[in-house]
C-alpha cells in the first residue's frame, strides 16, 4: 500500500468539514480531524453534508476524529497540519495550540482569511514549510450538518520562508495541491501569496465589515445606497494600500466583488458571526491593512474608522461571552 | 381673569410631557396635548411621573388631551404651537402635519434636537415667529409613565426670521421663556440659537451614532477604547464644522461632552430607539452637519461615514416597520 499523506486538520466549519472531505475524496490522504462543539455528533453519525460539488445526502466521517490537539497527536506524524479556524489571534494563539502536533517535517497550512496571518507560524515555526489557503467556497456547519453552496475553489501557495529553498517550499505546496484537488472542486497552485491575500481583502475588509455594522445583507447594503455611499470608498482605500505593499490591484476588481454574490441576498461571514453572537476576525481583516497603511503613510479612514468600530462590537461580543467583564461601577476620571 | 397663553402641544415623550407639565405648573398657559400611542391611557388616568425637579408620584393630566392636530384645532387659536417630536423630515413634514392649528400669530417652539430643522418652517410659515428648544434634560415616557431623572434645562431662543423684526421675535421668545420657567425648572433665553444647537451636537452627532451602530452605551465605549480612537476624532470634525459655519466651539467641549454622563453607563437617545427598533433623527443630527461640511469644503470622513452607516440602520429599521419592502429577487445589474 503506497504511503498516503497524513493530516491534521483544525477547525471544522463550512471550510474545515469540506476540506477534510476533499482531502479524503480522492483517497490520498488520511485526516484527523479535530473538532470542538460538534466533536460528540460527529464522531457517532459524521457528518451529513448536501454539496454543489459532490451532490446531495452525503453522509462522511473523517478518518479519525478528535476532541483535541492532544488526542490528535496519537495519529501523527504529520505531514500537514492544517488550521481552518477563524483567526483571532487577540485572543488566542492557534499556532502554540497546533505546535505540539508540529513535526520537523510537517508543512503547516492556513486556510484562513486576512493578511499578516504568517507571521506569527514563520516566527514560532522557523524551519516549517508554512502554506497559505485563500478560499472561495460558500459552505456553512449548523450542528455537523454541512450546506455547502459555493463551489470549492481553493488557491495554495507558501508564505516566503527564508531558512528553505523555494524549491522545497514549492515542492510541497503541489504536493498539498494535488492531495486537495480532484474531479469535482478546484485546486490550484497560488504564485503569489500576497495578490490573491489583499485581492480577497477588496471584499473582505469591505463588504464583511460594513455588513457586520449595519445588520444588513449584501443585497440590502445595496438597495440602501451602501455600495456607493460606503463600500466603493473603502474598496479604493484598500486598493491603496495594497499598492503601497507593492500589490496592484485592478479597479474593476471592486465591481467584481461587488457583483460576487448576485442574485442572492448574501450574508457575509462576519454578519452571520454577529448573529450568532461569535467574535470576529477584526485584526487579520481589518486591523493589518489599517496598520500597514499607518506605516506607509496611506490616508485610509474609513477603514480606520470601520476597524475601530468593529473593536467596539468586538468587546461587546465578549463581554456577552463572559470573555471579559465590565466594572459595576462606571469608571470615572477622579 | 387675565388671558393665558395658550398652547398646542404635538408629542409627548419624555420631553414633550415634561415640557406641558412645566408650562401649566405656574398656571400661566393652557396646554392642549397631542398624544398618539398613550392617547387612550393619558385621556383617562393622565401621566404618573416620577421628577427629579418636582417629585415622585405625580399625577398629571393636560388641560386638553387629543389625539390629532384637527381635534386639538378646537381649542384653539394658539399662541404656540410646541413640536416636541423626533425631527426625522425624509419620513414626514412635522410642518405640514401642525399648519392647520398655525394662525398669523402663532409662534412654532421646536423643542428638537439637530440643525437646519428650522428651514421648513420658515420657508412654509414666513410670517410667524420660529422658536428654538434646546433641551438638556433626561426623561422618558414608558406608556404615560414618565421617569425624569436629569433636570429640565431648556434654551429657548428665535430663529431669525427676516420677515419680522427682531424686536417682536424676542419679545415672543421671552414671553415663553417666562411661561416655561418656574421655581424647580431651568429655562433661559438663547442669544445665540446657532451656538447652542453646534455645541449640543458635538455630543448628539458623535456619542449618540456611535453608541448606536455598536449597541453599547457610552461607558462602554469608552472602556472598549472608542471614545479616544473614535469620539475625539468625530467631535474635532463638529466643531472645524461648526467653524466654518461661523461658530467658534472650545476643543475643551469634547471633554466636558465625554464626562456629562458621568458616572452612568448611560444609553443615549439613538441607541435607545434601536434598541426599541424606532426611527433615528439621521439627517437633522448628522446629515445636515455632513452636508454643510461638503458645502464649505471641510473634511469630515468620520461623520460622513457615520451618517452614512447609519442610512443604511435606517433602512433595516423601516424595513422592519414595513416602511419599505425589498424585492423578493434582489436586484442585479442586467
Amino acid at each position: 500500500m503506497p504511503y498516503k499523506p497524513n493530516v491534521l486538520l483544525v477547525g471544522a466549519g463550512g471550510v474545515g468539514a469540506m476540506a477534510a472531505f476533499a482531502l479524503e475524496y480522492s483517497g490520498e490522504s488520511l485526516v484527523t480531524s479535530v473538532l470542538r462543539s460538534d466533536y460528540a455528533h460527529v464522531l457517532e453519525n459524521g457528518f451529513s453534508i448536501n454539496s454543489c460539488d459532490y451532490g446531495q445526502g452525503i453522509s462522511y466521517r473523517p478518518t479519525n476524529v478528535v476532541n483535541s490537539i492532544d488526542a490528535g497527536k496519537d495519529y501523527g506524524p504529520f505531514d500537514f497540519v492544517v488550521l481552518a479556524t477563524k483567526c483571532i489571534p487577540e485572543v488566542s494563539s492557534m499556532i502554540d495550540i497546533i505546535r505540539p502536533a508540529v513535526s520537523k517535517d510537517t508543512a503547516i497550512v492556513l486556510i484562513q482569511n486576512g493578511i499578516g496571518i504568517e507571521d506569527e507560524a514563520l516566527s514560532k515555526c522557523p524551519n516549517n514549510v508554512i502554506l497559505s489557503g485563500v478560499s472561495m467556497i460558500a459552505s456553512s456547519n449548523v450542528k455537523g450538518h454541512i450546506e455547502h453552496s459555493g463551489r470549492d475553489l481553493l488557491s495554495v501557495g507558501y508564505f516566503k520562508n527564508v531558512n528553505l529553498s523555494n524549491e522545497y517550499q514549492e515542492k510541497v505546496c503541489r504536493r498539498f495541491v494535488s492531495m486537495y484537488k480532484n474531479d469535482k472542486n478546484q485546486c490550484v497552485f497560488d504564485e503569489n501569496v500576497k495578490f490573491s491575500r489583499w485581492r480577497k481583502l477588496v471584499y473582505n475588509a469591505c463588504l464583511n465589515p460594513v455588513c457586520a455594522i449595519t445588520s444588513v445583507d449584501v443585497g440590502r447594503l445595496e438597495l440602501f445606497g451602501g455600495t456607493d455611499s460606503i463600500i466603493r470608498k473603502a474598496m479604493k482605500e484598500v486598493i491603496a494600500i495594497a499598492k503601497s505593499d507593492g500589490i496592484e490591484l485592478s479597479e474593476a476588481l471592486m465591481d467584481f466583488m461587488i457583483r460576487s454574490n448576485d442574485p442572492v441576498y448574501y450574508k457575509p461571514s462576519m454578519l452571520v458571526d454577529i448573529e450568532k453572537g461569535n467574535l470576529l476576525e477584526i485584526e487579520v481583516i481589518c486591523g493589518n491593512p489599517v496598520r500597514i497603511a499607518q506605516k506607509n503613510g496611506v490616508n485610509a479612514p474609513y477603514l480606520t474608522l470601520i476597524y475601530d468600530l468593529l473593536k467596539i462590537v468586538q468587546g461587546r461580543i465578549m463581554e456577552k461571552k463572559g470573555m471579559l467583564t465590565i466594572p459595576k461601577e462606571r469608571p470615572v476620571p477622579s
